[in-house]
This record gives C-alpha cells, sequence and structure tokens, in this order.
C-alpha cells in the first residue's frame, strides 16, 4: 500500500484526494461519526457512550481498503480528482468502511474472537465491563447484546452516510446495483463459510466460492464496480473491473490463506494456524486433502482433518500440517492459482482502455494484495 | 386493529390501501424478498435456502404496526390514497418491517428466546438443523452466527427497499430525518434495555427512557413523522404528530407492562412473566419498588427484586409479584398513566388540524393500542 504522511504532520485538508484516500476516508468518517452521535438524544446518554466503543474501533485502524478500490475505479472510469462531485464520491465510498465496522463486529462475535488488531473486540470490552461493574445476569451475554447492536448501527450509519452524499439523481440510480448486490454477497459469502466448518465440507467448490462472495465480491469487485458506476461507466467497463476484481479478490484470499498458515505473527497481527484452529475451510485445505486422497496418503489426510477446528492445536502439529501442505503439492498450486489469477485479472484491466493514474494505482493496489510479503 | 377478509378470499390489489394496509404491506414484503432472493448469484444457493427461513419469519404474521401508522400519517397530512406517489409511499413504508424484522430476529438472540408467535425463533430454527445433522462445531454457536447474518440482511434490505421507492427528491429529502433518526432510536432503546437489566437499574427514569426510545420514539413517532412528512407536512404538523406518537408510544409500553404481568397466555401469545423472569427493568416494577420503599414495606421489596430475573420464577411467586404490584399501587398509577398520555396524545392529534379519515384512523390506533383488552 502507498504510505504517506501521517496527519499529525500534514493537515488531511490539504493533501489531494489521490495522494491520501485512506487518510481522507478516516477523516470523514471521524467527523460523520461525531456528528451522528451528537444527535442522539439526551435520553441516549448511556448508548452515546456505548457508541464511543464502536467508533473507537472504526477508527483504530485498517487499511481502508475497500474505498481505496472504489476511489481508483472512479478515477479509472474518468472521475475527476477533485472537486464537489469527487468529494461527494469519497463521502459516499467511505461509508463502505461502516459496512466492514458491521461485518468485523459480527464476525468477531461469530468466531468468538477475544482480540482484533491486538486490542480486544467490541463484544469482549462489553464483557469486562460487565465483570468489571459486577452486573447482573451472564457477561458474555450482556457483551454479545451489546455487539450486535452496534454493528446493526454501524450498519445502518453505513447506508445514512451513503445517502446523504450530495449525489445526482444519476449517479444514485448507477450506485444502486453495486451497492445493494455488494452487502447481499458479503452476508452470502460469511454464511457460506460459516456454514462450510459448520458440515465439514472439503470441496475445492464450495471454498472458492466463499473466496468469491466473501473476498472478491465485497472487497475488490463491487467496490470498484460502484467506482466506475459513479463515474458513469458503460457495461463493457463494469465488465471489465469486475472480471478484474473477481480474479484479484480471488488471488487476495488464496494469498490470506497461504499468510493465515505460514505467516509471521507479527506481520499478520494474528496467531499462526488461526484459520486452522477456528477449522475455516480454505482452498489451501481442500487441495492439501483432495491430493493426499488422490495419492492415498489417508493418514496424512486425518492428520490434516485432525488439526481442522482442533481449539487445541500443538505448535507440532501445526508444523505438520504445514509440512504436509508443502509436500501434497498444495501450496505449489495455490501460488500457481495467484500468479494465474493476477496475471489475468491485470490483462482485463489493460483491456479496459481505462485512464491514469487510475490504472496504475489499481495495478499497484493488485499486485500489493497478493504478494508473497504482503 | 381493523380486520378484513383475509388475502385468500379477497385479492389484496382489488382492495384498497385505506381498507387494508396490512393486506398491501404484506403482499409488497413478499415480492420484493423473493425478488432480491432471485437476484442472490448461484453460488449462493445455499444461502438462498437460508434467505428462505428468514422471509418466512417476516411474513409469517404481526400487526404491521409500524407501515400502518406511517400510513395514517401521510393520509393525514393530505396524501391521496391512491396513484403512483401513494404507491410509492406504500413501498418506501413497507420497508419498516424488514427493520423490525432485524430488530426480532437479533432481539431474540439477545433474549435467548426460543419462541416467537408459537413457532421456533430464526436462531432456534439454525441451531436445530446443527444438531439434526450431527454437525461440525457448536450448534448454539452455529444458530446465532446464521441469525446475526440474516437480520443484518434484513437490516440492509430495509434500506434497499426504502431506497428504490420511486419518490421525488423532495419526498426523499423529508423523509431522511425521521428514517435516520428511527433507525439509531431503536437500537439505543434496545441497548438501554439490556443495561438496564445488567445494572439492575429500578430507577423510573431508565425504565421510561427504554419506553420512549424503544417503544415510543421507534414504533409509534417516528413511523408517523415519516408518513406526514413524506407527504410534506411543515414543522408545525411534525411537532404535533411527534407529541401524539410519543404519547400514544409510551402508553402502548405502558399496556404492554402490564399484559406482560397479568396478560393472559393465550391473548398475548407469551408465557405469563415473561418479563419479569427475563428482567426487564419496566416502569410497572420501577414503580413497585419505589412505593414499597417510600411505605418501609422492605419484605415486599425483596420479593420483587427476588423475581426480577429469576429463570426458574414458580407460579405462586408470580401471583405473589402480581398481589403485591396491585396492593402497592402500582397497578393503579399505570392505568392513570396510560389515561393521562392518552388523554393528551389524542388532544394533540385533535388539535393538529389534520384530514379524515386519517385522523379518525390514527384516533382508532391509539385507542386499540392502549386499550385493556388489547
Amino acid at each position: 500500500m502507498v504510505r504517506v504522511a501521517p496527519a499529525s504532520e500534514v493537515p488531511t485538508a490539504e493533501l489531494s484526494i489521490d495522494s491520501a484516500v485512506h487518510l481522507h476516508v478516516e477523516d470523514l468518517l471521524a467527523r460523520y461519526l461525531a456528528g451522528r452521535r451528537g444527535e442522539l438524544p439526551d435520553l441516549a446518554r448511556t448508548f452515546a457512550q456505548a457508541v464511543d466503543a464502536l467508533s473507537d474501533f472504526a477508527l483504530r485502524g485498517g487499511k481502508r481498503l475497500r474505498p481505496t478500490f472504489a476511489w481508483w475505479g472512479w478515477r479509472a472510469a474518468g472521475g475527476e480528482p477533485d472537486g464537489p462531485r469527487a468529494h461527494a464520491v469519497l463521502h459516499a465510498i467511505s461509508a463502505l468502511e461502516l459496512i466492514q465496522t458491521c461485518a468485523l463486529v459480527h464476525d468477531d462475535i461469530m468466531d468468538a474472537s477475544e482480540l482484533r488488531r491486538g486490542r480486544p473486540t467490541v463484544h469482549v470490552r462489553f464483557t469486562e465491563a460487565h465483570r468489571a461493574g459486577a452486573w447482573h445476569g451472564d457477561a458474555d451475554r450482556f457483551g454479545t447484546a451489546a455487539a450486535i447492536l452496534l454493528g446493526d448501527l454501524a450498519l445502518a450509519w453505513a447506508d445514512d452516510m451513503f445517502e446523504s452524499a450530495e449525489l445526482t439523481a444519476g449517479m444514485r440510480a448507477s450506485a444502486r446495483e453495486p451497492w445493494q448486490a455488494m452487502r447481499a454477497e458479503m452476508f452470502a459469502g460469511q454464511y457460506l463459510d460459516v456454514l462450510a466448518q459448520a458440515e465439514g465440507d472439503e470441496s475445492e467448490e464450495r471454498a472458492l466460492g466463499v473466496a468469491r462472495l466473501k473476498t472478491a465480491a465485497y472487497t475488490v469487485e463491487r467496490p470498484l464496480h460502484l467506482g466506475v458506476a459513479l463515474a458513469g461507466a458503460g457495461p463493457g467497463t463494469v465488465e471489465a473491473v469486475k472480471t478484474f476484481g473477481t480474479d484479484i479478490g480471488v488471488a487476495f484470499q488464496l494469498r490470506d490463506d497461504l499468510l493465515g498458515m505460514f505467516g509471521d505473527t507479527e506481520v499478520t497481527g494474528k496467531p499462526a494456524g488461526d484459520d486452522l484452529r477456528e477449522g475455516k475451510r480454505t482452498l489451501l485445505m481442500a487441495l492439501g486433502l483432495s491430493y493426499a486422497g488422490r495419492a492415498g496418503r489417508h493418514a496424512d489426510a486425518d492428520v490434516l482433518r485432525g488439526a481442522l477446528g482442533d481449539p487445541g492445536l500443538r505448535p507440532d502439529t501445526l508444523a505438520r500440517v504445514r509440512a504436509l501442505l508443502a509436500d501434497l503439492g498444495a501450496v505449489d498450486e495455490l501460488e500457481r492459482r495467484i500468479e494465474t489469477l493476477t496475471t489475468t485479472g491485470l490483462a482485463a484491466l489493460d483491456a479496459a482502455g481505462l485512464a491514469e493514474p487510475g490504472v496504475t494505482r489499481l495495478r499497484d493496489l493488485a499486485i500489493a494484495a497478493t504478494r508473497r510479503d504482503r
């Protein structure tokens, strides 16, 4: 990701949007959240305090990947870099971060995750407040309830923020399809993910389906679609960026699978083998199981299966799973697929006849999202 | 509530909207949900099946109170009974039922409720599917995850449905304030409710705050505000219907408190004493505790306190609590407040100078929502 000087050195308003999309997004988000908090009725004082935990979570970090893809879609399809229309678009696409806030807050409940970006997750913060106050009832249930409601609020505010952007009627009409599809596909992808874990689905098809919906559609394809649609792109351009977005998005997820299994905790910020421990049905595991079966290596398949979803996964088992996935050829196959998808994705981008500097930035984003040392 | 012939006897399309608001709302909802399900990508086939459980829940019953208040607000402020604008408004306000679907699905998770309208709640349906399939992992966690995602989807679709109504730009701008405030106030009210239970708050103030936000604002005041705003009402009319809505909404909640404590299960559809068992901090209990304290009846206060939130509440304890609340004067005081609020609410309605048949219908709705044999 392109990095610029932090906001403390140069005020964001003095930077062009092109040079610091994520800082502009954070600025708008912070102002939007503060504004909505201020509108809450006096009766809801304690809720306003709970909203502070939500804002803190939404503003504390993240790469702002979705608004960034949307912005470069807008620019690549001919949208202006500055002026009232550009600022309206920036406001609209910043709302993607509030959808993501809902997704993460609710995902952390579903996965019973305790930490996110090295700090307690939202439900854990409220569970801890309940314990600290020695309140009535079950502390976990209180934490879950608070986080469900705050995630819901983030989702409602995402729509409100999007709706309050000063878009023309034509822009609004063009944005409808990607905006609506994106949210439905994200929830569909999350559901498929949870269902695949529950059913113990080992198929490549299911793993790819989750990657397509949860990551490719929601993180890359639809944000890009939204950006080019706001710029008034025709069906040909929309199709081209959707192909680019799908391929790069799936490659991005496959890289994530590899990093989740082999990555350095200090780089990924997540405990090594967390996907495995949680029983995530990744393509990496699907291929490992398929190759082991095909080679008649049933004992190895049992090792993989036994590790999947084992909450007490030991370091030596993780090391064994890693070695097996490499030895079975699943790692090489994933690398090949990432390379192929990146190539086809970039070819679709090149063929779309989009404008600079948008094309270069989208290319850079694609490469950054899929490379080994991400 | 006004009842008309069921849809099986007379097609809804042949009935005027005025004569069967709730049937028209159900018709639009059913079509909207089927349409959105049809748009899901092939990859999301299993999610589409999950959406059927959501649609079934959304369509299986309910009084459609929020769209009904909104419709009569629209009519009372001069909105047409029929024609393209009326149909656009009907479409927009039907979306209120999808907000309510989210609220109920998520509320049932938070309260760990097993039944709603005599049938398994959404999370329980998915928990049962997990058990029946002998799937991997924890069945309750799977049920919760599915219901969180489906509630989220309902909330996103509420915004999509509202946004897809063919409103003019002016109507859209007028609708923004009530639409945005309604959702924030609903989540605020739910949070306050959960927090009051956790903190064991016994104050009248907190109980009234929950009633104002969770019931009055979300169920009556803001839907009415939305309806009159869509009809282009000025600030004076908006203020008058908000006063009406707040007073009637709080009275509605106080009636609910009484029915929850003294109501017949066959009429309310809920087990008697459920609020008490769940530890809901109602005004009825707040007044009972306050009167007991003031009268120095500390043993009686302890009985009330001991019963609040007791999951194993026995019938004789429930009977004792009922007798105490009556004896302490809390029941009479609640009846007095319901009467006063109904009177002041109706006076505000009368003073607003609204149009017939809207005024009469709003008056009927107010009386139906607050009367003893509701």
